[in-house]
């Protein structure tokens, strides 16, 4: 078995751990206990210098970021559809992937550890609660991208296949409870999490990853 | 002409600007004043909803998104090389590229505009100086990269042509001197940014955004 994939259950990495099961292929899904500091082992940053998941070891090499990781499945699954094929509806599903990656995701970042980004408790406090309030109204962003694509009759974000893009909606919505926010409040997105999570390859994940949907603890 | 290039000078727009310009295909620059707020028009927000450059216009479609709009050019421009072809090579390739994206930029963007991050003043300083010492941490990994690919002999940092990733590493270098870190400390990279500057195609780009590559101060 060549295909490895490095992952943490709840993290990021369920994006390609997804796309890994809807493909079908054999692979080795390796925990990574991020809590206990795995990533920071030498073992491990043997394998990924930055300390994070995931990571994709396929044919003697790691490859780490997400994107270049979706890239890479999609070029080696092409059937799936994991990404719109070419042209530009390829570029406009790169587009919001790569939001997701490069705005999204480290809004989420700065709430859940906002010690990466600030010195002082303070300022620490101060930039937790300042991105949860960005991360609702980027959430509330993708609410309204799901919205459009549900009222033009897609099935799924980028076709007519669950891809990259559906598993990071999924990820992202999910976070919101860990950000206070309640994730049913995202109506059309909430409703596109649950059918993904009702798909036998997503349902697959989230059981070996033990996945709570909804996170969210009124107060 | 079809092409359209929403840019601002020395914004990460330097990207696909030199990618249009080593293509050798007609395109058109479209400067939009950062400083005077025209990305936040309702005619730039029709464009671009995030208010943002750089876009790439095409086929009446607009995209948003460095990495979207560079897979988007190297499908549409097979042979300039912009990032490597295909398997393992392009994967470490968009690994790179994305890691620029994802995390080196944003770093920047916390010391050149912190109050999208935090609220109070207090905070935003601290964002400020805590990021100006990560963005130093990546220009140095950054400078391991391209020191690495010059041992091997690489003439650039994904192949034997320039490509998507030595722009941005220009980009992000010349940024340094905003974050109060002198760009010639970074040996390798700083060689590089010269040597990308001399390419005729990036030289066109530096003239027509009037960039001067050094903003270091010593104070
Ligand atoms: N830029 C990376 C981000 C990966 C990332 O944020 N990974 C997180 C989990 S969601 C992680 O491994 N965190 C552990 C740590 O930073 O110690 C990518 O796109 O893959
Ligand atoms: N995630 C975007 C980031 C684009 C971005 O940071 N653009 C900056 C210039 S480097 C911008 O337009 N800033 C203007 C503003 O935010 O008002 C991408 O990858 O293209």
């Amino acid at each position: 078995m060549s295909l490895k994939l490095y992952y943490a259950p709840g993290a990021c990495s369920f994006v390609p751990h997804v796309l890994l099961e809807l493909s079908g292929a054999p692979f080795e899904p390796v925990l990574v206990k991020l809590h206990k500091g795995e990533q920071r082992t030498p073992e491990y940053l043997a394998i990924n210098p930055r300390g994070q998941v995931p990571v994709l070891a396929d044919g003697g090499e790691n490859i780490n970021q997400i994107v270049a990781i979706v890239c890479y499945l999609d070029a080696k699954f092409p059937q799936h559809g994991f990404l719109p094929r070419d042209g530009l509806a390829r570029a406009k599903g790169m587009e919001l992937l790569c939001w997701m990656n490069n705005t999204v995701h480290p809004t989420f970042t700065h709430v859940f550890r906002p010690s990466t980004f600030a010195g002082e408790e303070a300022a620490q406090a101060d930039v937790k609660a300042f991105n949860a309030r960005r991360y609702a109204g980027l959430l509330g962003e993708l609410d309204a991208i799901v919205a459009g694509a549900a009222a033009k009759g897609q099935a799924w974000l980028t076709g007519d296949k669950p891809g990259a893009v559906d598993a990071y909606a999924l990820t992202l919505c999910r976070w919101s409870g860990f950000a206070g926010l309640d994730p049913t409040t995202f109506t059309a997105l909430w409703a596109h999490v649950q059918k993904l999570a009702a798909h036998p390859a997503a349902a697959r994940v989230i059981e070996r990853e033990k996945l709570q949907l909804n996170l969210y603890k009124a107060s």
